[in-house]
């Protein structure tokens, strides 16, 4: 880790920036595999399903046959966990619906807001090494809770034609309709589309790497919404001398391993803790598995000794971390002085991989310093707030002449007939 | 109007497409200002003032003196009026507010969930013939609510350097903090990046011509957000035998007079309604002052004779209209029917000009379609929800085993180990 020492505030933007996400080299071939789905349907993503995932396919949906011999092969003991996952994740979100309250803002004028679930959305879940079935519980439950009548999954076929047992166990544990075998451009220019096999969407939501992403912004200009913008997973942590310098080293590791961009910042007023936490850092680092994709971010990471606990906090709302652990004798107090984070993780027993799994908050959350101004994903992600309101001529007789004045005022003056053709 | 008989359901889509918005047009001319913004800051907002609305001007934010004389040039009636609105809207989003409650999700895992006002936003409301001050309370009214501590408000001087005066009593009374006299995308561009005089923001909020909406798209590639995609205004209308035409009529119209490209929309299971619609669009027409535009519109625009009612709910929930009135018998059973709308009107006394100025709800709402995903502004387009976790060591004990198999089963044993570590 790169330590610096009390920066002076006018170095802290450069400090803190990320490294810039420039998509548009990707642009072009992105596009013209959207363009080619739009056209050609289902024999355009048979065709990139061939030349990406080196698999030739002729059936996208994966059958309930199929699911049900995965699911039989998957240990129970994992089983169970998910389930736990699942259990919680749904405790945590069914407090997020909300029951529509008529407010009479003035006598005979009924206001009210109710929450309708998305009709039609797309998750999509990447392949490669690592099957993120974490993900369909953190997309999945919600969009179930919030009343979405169609929630469809895409995710990339593994070279023998198959998805993971665990992605098919989450999607049929989460009520996930259909299930589809194809991943990368293709995938979510089809349900942003639609083809024979795939439904189209209205709303898009998922990790991906920077096709998807690129993907996922285009097809914005479509009419298709996206859930947030997307950036590489990132972590901050402030640690007062109450840390344990092993657990912070841990956490820091666990946000290192996802890959070398992975962005990982140590925020303290000490120097000690940070000298310990190095330590412990080089004494885990050395059994880790994905040891060089840590390694590489870590490279690229920062330490930093504020003067005090209260410039910690400033220097942490600038960041605007997607998950903020708070290792810190007064955690309770210091989360309350936080402006802008993802998710926070309160003290030395909460560790981020308990949120990444299995506490019950949503793992999808806004990167790249889009914590300013984005939430996490959660019902409200899955649903549309309508407003309604009903006046009764007496309500109308209320609040005419207001509105009649406005609509002039502002040189609208059909506006202003619409209501007093009904007064009259 | 172009009227269409009981048509096929094969038809529909064709039928109810609004135009395409093609801004690819724009694009060049509108990243020329923000690129000269961003580099030459106040001095091309000075610069683009004096090409765009032929003022030169040298100071940007109104000053309080020039607020409060502004003021006292306004009518009390208006101001009544104004506030009498500011009431209502205060009223319902008020209810809006949320409290974090702390759910156990197990044993000593405690999460919940924070609403945090965003901490710089930037309205932008239009000039030119209609000063739209009724937008100023739809957009900070919510903000003051969410808490956000810097609303900043852009909007274009008049040819004798100034703003409306009802722009700067509602801008005063709802607490918005600055207020600049700058418009179109020189001024998306200043609250993007911020320039000596004006702050940078983290989300824009409101309407404007097709440049402005063109830049509020381009500026998310600079880290900042925007409310919502934009198009022209709309209302759709399903009335029946208990409608009263001439009601109707001045709906229609009310959203035809805002321009050419309005969408406006009739459905209907009576033909008869239609026809006696039509007469009284005509009657009213004659003696409208915007009839020019408000005859264009309906020129363009669809009444639709549905085979009975239940069709009609489905022609509406395929259009997805930003406005939707029922003026129908069963109007609140019909509600309930509704999926895609962004603000509907119930009964024959609730006319849209009602929610435009004065019942309480918001009147920035998803145009083009958008209504099957996206909600209109409320005091959650104002703050971020950030999730909070604090676990226990018992609380860690209750659901470390299943992180630990779920991260072991993703492949990440980092992750797995900031359990492991903690629970030895």
């Amino acid at each position: 880790m790169n330590v610096q020492v009390r920066p002076q505030r006018d170095q802290w933007t450069g400090l803190l920036q990320r490294p810039e996400l420039d998509n548009t080299k990707l642009e072009a071939s992105v596009k013209k595999i959207l363009q080619d789905v739009k056209e050609k349907g289902d024999e355009a993503i048979f065709h990139y399903t061939q030349q990406f995932d080196g698999i030739a396919i002729n059936r996208l949906q994966a059958s309930q046959q199929e699911i049900n011999e995965a699911i039989s092969t998957l240990p129970d003991d994992l089983k169970n966990a998910i389930q736990l996952a699942a259990n919680n994740i749904t405790a945590f979100h069914k407090k997020q619906l909300s029951v529509p309250e008529v407010i009479e803002t003035m006598p005979g004028v009924l206001c009210w807001r109710k929450s309708i679930g998305i009709e039609k959305v797309g998750l999509y879940i990447p392949g490669g090494s690592a099957p993120l079935f974490s993900t369909i519980l953190m997309l999945a439950i919600p969009a179930k809770l919030a009343g979405c009548k169609e929630i469809i999954l895409c995710s990339p076929p593994g070279k023998d034609g198959k998805l993971h047992p665990a992605i098919l166990y989450a999607a049929q544990l989460t009520g996930i309709t259909k299930v589809f075998k194809t991943g990368g451009v293709q995938a979510i220019a089809a349900m942003a589309f639609g083809t024979a096999s795939i439904p189209k969407t209205y709303k898009i939501f998922g990790p991906g790497n920077q096709y998807v992403t690129c993907a996922k912004q285009l097809v914005q200009q479509y009419g298709v919404a996206i859930d947030m913008p997307a950036g590489p997973s990132e972590v901050c942590v402030i640690a007062d001398d109450s840390c344990v310098p092993a657990f912070v080293a841990a956490d820091l590791l666990s946000q290192a391993e996802h890959g070398p961009d992975s962005q990982v910042l140590l925020v303290s007023p000490s120097e000690e803790v940070v000298k310990n936490v190095q330590q412990e850092l080089k004494k885990q680092l050395a059994v880790l598995p994905r040891k060089e994709l840590a390694e590489k971010a870590l490279q690229n990471s920062k330490a930093i000794i504020a003067k005090d606990m209260q410039e910690a906090v400033e220097l942490v709302n600038t960041y605007a971390a997607e998950h903020l652990i708070l290792s810190c004798e007064n955690d309770e107090a210091i989360a309350e002085l936080i402006m802008n984070a993802g998710s926070i993780f309160l003290g030395n027993y909460s560790p981020e991989s308990v949120g990444d799994y299995a506490s019950g908050t949503n793992h999808t959350l806004p990167t790249n310093g889009y914590a300013r101004m984005y939430s996490g994903v959660s019902v409200d992600s899955f649903v549309k707030k309508v407003t309604y309101q009903k006046l009764t001529k007496e309500g109308l007789h209320q609040i005419g002449k207001a509105v009649e004045l406005m609509a002039e005022a502002e040189g609208l003056e059909a506006h202003k007939n619409a209501v007093t053709i009904r007064m009259k």
